[in-house]
């Protein structure tokens, strides 16, 4: 038996047309640790933006009703080789309910509960999730589940990442995005310092009304030395950067390297002995990471994603995330946005224009049965 | 008793003067494990040049006997704020003879011999040296123990943390130097796969001579296709860049990513699972690093440095280190040399400025008593 429903697609053509469809879709019944999930709501994140629309040229799309055909521009086209001519489901985690389960005994035990899910299709009525992914929501709305998976243990990789390197302070770049919101309110519980970075004075106000201590504006013409003060202050060498493009991370680790020097007795013509530790964990900005010669050779610099972060992590931490998780969805981890729109809805081009601007705050839920 | 010789001094003003000078200086009996030395030969290496000239404009410089004097361009006179107005010795490393020692029964034992040595203050007819980092060179010249360290010891650093790391495969970058042949030696007497590139048809030629398998030329228009080549066919995802400034980092991350992705049999939006791994060594070229978004997230770029290496890789490891660069000196660890210079002569406009090119297998010598 299957059962049919309508899903999104994004197809990038080898000629360099980008197609985004909202089409039906036949969904087969789950086998073992699967469940078919009705899906009641899912978040449009940065991480499901790269592979749903990446860098197309929305102005010159053309939208027509559950459809969006845009030429993509070079380089992007030819870096994204891998995808050319595949039809891809798209969106990775959202909320709903289990109206089928597998033979296993998880997922039977499932059947019927509202539950928060990272099937990698969540743009669609139905979904396949596995049942170990699942986190069952009692009596919370799947507007609250929606979101309970990529920022929640991604802001708790940070600090739990941090741990295992024996760090106690951690610098935050985009900090005042809804993970950033997140990591503000764990590390205020775990007692962590934290350094955000923001790039508005509003922002910065945001953050400041969560409690946080130290906000450092790098729209401000003295953010270096803030940024510097606020170092020296947390003893933060090690952080996390979502922008990727730009001096971000470099700024983060001239800071770092003033700080260090300036507890120096001499000269040292290879800089600190100070380790320096950065994650780029997003891509914000798709243009090339500037790293300047200006911080000696103390100093590492890596990607971060949450599955490897996670299978690394072991089965004991990752059940001790999700659990606390569960517990703070409606606090801690309690997403907002800015506005829901149905798979229809997510095509229109003033939507995903605004949308795919990724602005800090204004978070997108898509609502595949209103 | 002191004794009174020749040094060389690098001064960099706070108003922007380098001034590089060969002045008298005095040498005070060595104390504890304290050697002194009478140098003979020190090579002008690019991790003394940084300090040495940086990035002096020498076109513009004054020149008299035994001194020079230029102007320092920003952004780099900023950069070095720790060193303004400091009067610095230079040279990392050299050879000589030891006329008197500290009580230390080490350096007591090295009285008269002659020994390759790093003490920071190279380029004069004396240098204090520490006992413990001396090696001793029995029936070798000075010449041709001058180079006994810098290279030879990172040379085996790579192999030996490459090791550490699991790794039995590494590319290295501007391969055709000094250290580069030296390292192509040791991964054939060790069993490393070694990818090396150059920039040159000529250095491509060099290294095929020494019997590497693995040359590529990054002039050629088919650099990327030969360097995924050399990766995948030695399954190098570990690496070491000398250069630091430009795409060389990135070249490398991307031929093994697309190695790693042609394994793929589903595409995945956030690159391939596979670790890479690259070290900056050096900065041949000052300008920033630039990263591409364009290999994913499973990636770690570091800086690495010969003496925190040390430290971390503990007594033995460098002491076996150590008796192989003595075994090894006319052979595997082998330097050769462009030109011999006086102290007076490196202050010479030609030949600062010829030096400070840093041109593959053009090294110069400094003989402080010629």
């Amino acid at each position: 038996m299957t059962i049919t429903g309508k899903q999104l697609f994004t197809t990038l053509a080898s000629d360099g047309t980008l197609t985004v469809e909202v089409a039906d879709s036949q969904f087969a019944d789950p086998t073992g640790n699967q469940v078919l999930v009705r899906m009641e709501a899912a978040p449009i994140n940065p991480s499901d933006l790269a592979l749903l629309l990446g860098q197309a040229d929305l102005e010159n799309g053309e939208y027509s009703p559950g459809k969006l055909v845009a030429p993509m521009p070079q380089p992007f086209h030819g870096a994204m080789k891998g995808r050319h001519d595949q039809r891809l489901p798209v969106g990775n985690e959202g909320a709903g309910t289990v109206i089928a389960a597998g033979d296993g005994e998880l997922a039977q035990s499932l059947l019927g509960q509202r539950i928060a899910c990272v099937p990698g299709g969540a743009y669609a009525q139905y979904a396949i999730a596995d049942a170990s992914m699942c986190l069952p929501l009692g009596d919370l709305t799947a507007e609250q589940g929606a979101s309970a998976f990529v920022n929640p243990m991604t802001a708790l990789g940070f600090v739990e990442n941090a741990r295992m390197d024996g760090q106690g302070a951690i610098v935050h770049a985009a900090a005042a995005s809804n993970l950033g919101q997140m990591l503000v309110k764990i590390c205020q519980e775990d007692g962590i310092a934290l350094v955000n970075i923001v790039r508005k004075p509003d922002q910065a106000e945001l953050l400041r009304g969560l409690g946080a201590e130290w906000v450092v504006d790098s729209s401000q013409p003295d953010f270096m030395d803030r940024l510097a003060e606020a170092i020296d202050a947390t003893g933060a060498f090690y952080g996390f950067d979502p922008i990727g493009g730009g001096t971000t991370v470099d700024a983060c680790f001239k800071a770092m390297e003033r700080v260090a020097v300036g507890k120096m007795a001499d000269y040292n013509r290879y800089g600190s002995n100070q380790q320096k530790r950065m994650f780029i964990y997003g891509r914000l900005d798709t243009g090339p990471t500037i790293l300047t010669p200006s911080y000696g050779f103390g100093w590492v610099l890596s990607g971060w994603l949450l599955t490897p972060f996670l299978q690394s992590a072991g089965f004991e931490v990752v059940g001790r995330m999700r659990q606390r998780v569960l517990a703070g969805l409606t606090t801690t981890f309690a997403s907002s946005y800015k506005a829901r729109v149905t798979l229809d809805q997510m095509l229109e081009k003033d939507a995903a224009t605004d949308y795919r601007a990724m602005k800090t705050g204004e978070k997108y839920l898509v609502t595949p049965w209103e």
